[in-house]
């Protein structure tokens, strides 16, 4: 991608204002971790992947700023800062997961002198940034066999370099298969209500110029239909070790059609998606986010003032639902439950 | 409702501004039947009976103007007029049905003098409008049987006052319930691209304090899988002679979801919406409408210039997934075919 996602510099973090594309091209910059959290919050950056690196990223800025303190108060402090910034966003795992191995390298080293604990903690955090790049790679190398030369794929969301460090999900998958000359047409979902899919999928599809349509979610039905849909693949926030998949709101909904019609459904994560600790998608906490994201359009209010809003930012896609699972470490099938147990890392 | 849908006056049809509600209450006043049919194409006013009777004013409004041409090529113009008004929007039957309508009573009353041949099509107008009231009444008392006390019942679109002279069809339905002191919780579609759902029906259903939530398309089927939902009805823009129903948009999927989670799926819709002439919804045109409805919302653009976009307005929902068709003359079970032969009226 031209424009990066996340930039980590020597004290400050600097993102790409997601919020603002594909009309304005602007950077929010968060100087300490509780700038981190509001930009996770408000969806400056959004992503599973993405909101990893830039959790990581928000320690090492708080480990920054406590840095004149006693050992065991800064300790207390960042333990705070990871609490905040863990809870910006309750539904994707790999901020839980970003966060804590960002914990648990500030535990390990907590001997250390503090100059060199902080080169410990910005080094982690730009590996876990660059790791993200070369697991999107990876699930890529892996996932383009799924898409055939002359198909269409329909994705959902944005889960391309702008929801990751760079690259991409999902949406890397899709990118890996046309860097390889396969003829290929994108069904890119406009993603209500936060329309990631007509602001940024659809930015990253143009800039790199791969075929694409963009249609409304109802769209979706009568294309499954009228067979002009070969395969699907999303991607995820968190996956139960039973293979449920937490996603977008609309995956579940896709789900059913692309059963419904025979079109293999694929989700595209790395491992640290998966949230071992949950038997099934029932464990899984959705985000309810404020009727101001339905009601409001870049400023144009449709909905009268009175109108009850039910806003849920993911759902539950059911592992009966899903032919494959796209990861880092090759395409798991079902049943899920053993195939992800093989590929955990411990 | 306290906003009248259109109001034929001597010489001009006033009609409530669609495009401006629910933030604004602004009226179009068409002075000929061009202003009539290019109200029905941009959507001032829309839903399948009110085009059906706005177009049946616009005949009104052509023969007007023709009035001091000689009889024959007054008879041409209007013929003219007719053609223009039924292409403002192929999809829904109820146009050219009241259009012809209008043009068999002129063609039976071309013999009269021109004052009184204008009276009887002003009367046929004001008739056609009237019946429209008095058939969604009737879809109400018919309809309101297949909501139960204390249940929760899904809508797509706008089907109510706004979308018809008065009252409406589905949403007639549900106010009808309401009326009766059910115990009722609608959920409305906002209804992608257009945002009827946001704007009209939620519009309609606060103003008469109906209890309410609006969710994206893509909340549904999390919904109906949790049980939330316990019946849907929606509106028809045309019916092919087996039941096979085109509707808004999202009708389609929403009738698999509903199917698949054993949720009972009606159609509420005049007789006059259905088309004997076609044997399937297979021979039902499809309107496709411009990008700009679904890149631009309220003047602000949600996605980049050169991505291709394609906009059906409309998607058919097989008779198979359709538990009845609530009509002026009854609730119509499957086979549909036989059911609805049977209202057939000549």
């Amino acid at each position: 991608m031209k424009h990066q996602t996340m930039e980590l510099k020597k004290d400050e973090l600097v993102l790409l204002d997601q919020r603002k594309l594909p009309g304005k091209v602007e950077y929010y910059t968060a100087e300490d971790f509780r700038e981190v959290a509001e930009a996770i919050s408000k969806m400056v950056v959004r992503g599973a992947p993405a909101i990893g690196a830039v959790g990581a990223a928000g320690i090492y800025l708080a480990a920054l700023e406590y840095r004149k303190m006693s050992a065991q108060e800064a300790f207390q402090q960042v333990n705070k800062a990871a609490e905040i910034l863990k809870e910006a966003r309750p539904t994707a795992v790999n901020l839980s997961w970003a966060v804590d191995r960002m914990m648990r390298v500030l535990q390990k080293n907590k001997n250390k002198n503090r100059e060199a604990l902080l080169r410990v903690l910005e080094n982690e955090a730009r590996n876990i940034a660059q790791e993200d790049v070369e697991t999107n790679r990876q699930i890529g190398l892996y996932g383009h066999t799924v898409i055939s030369d002359n198909s269409s794929v329909l994705t959902h969301c944005n889960t391309g370099a702008l929801a990751t460090v760079d690259f991409g999900t999902a949406l890397g998958v899709i990118r890996e298969s046309f860097r390889r000359n396969k003829n290929i047409h994108v069904y890119a979902t406009e993603t209500r209500p936060r329309l990631q899919g007509a602001r940024l999928t659809a930015f990253e599809l143009v800039e790199e110029n791969i075929p694409a349509t963009l249609i409304v979610e109802s769209a979706v039905a009568p294309k499954l239909r009228a067979g002009e849909i070969d395969v699907v693949i999303v991607g995820a926030d968190r996956i139960a070790a039973n293979g449920d998949t937490a996603n977008k709101i609309g995956t579940y909904m896709i789900s059913e059609l692309a059963q419904l019609h025979s079109v293999p459904f694929y989700v595209a994560a790395p491992r640290s998606t998966v949230d071992y600790s949950l038997n099934s998608g029932q464990e899984i906490e959705i985000e309810r986010r404020s009727r101001e994201e339905v009601v409001n359009i870049g400023g144009s209010r449709i909905a009268p003032e009175d109108i009850t809003v039910d806003n849920p930012a993911f759902d539950i896609t059911p592992a009966e639902n899903i032919t494959g699972i796209i990861t880092e470490h090759g395409i798991i099938s079902p049943p899920f439950k053993s195939g992800l147990d093989e590929i955990k890392d411990d």
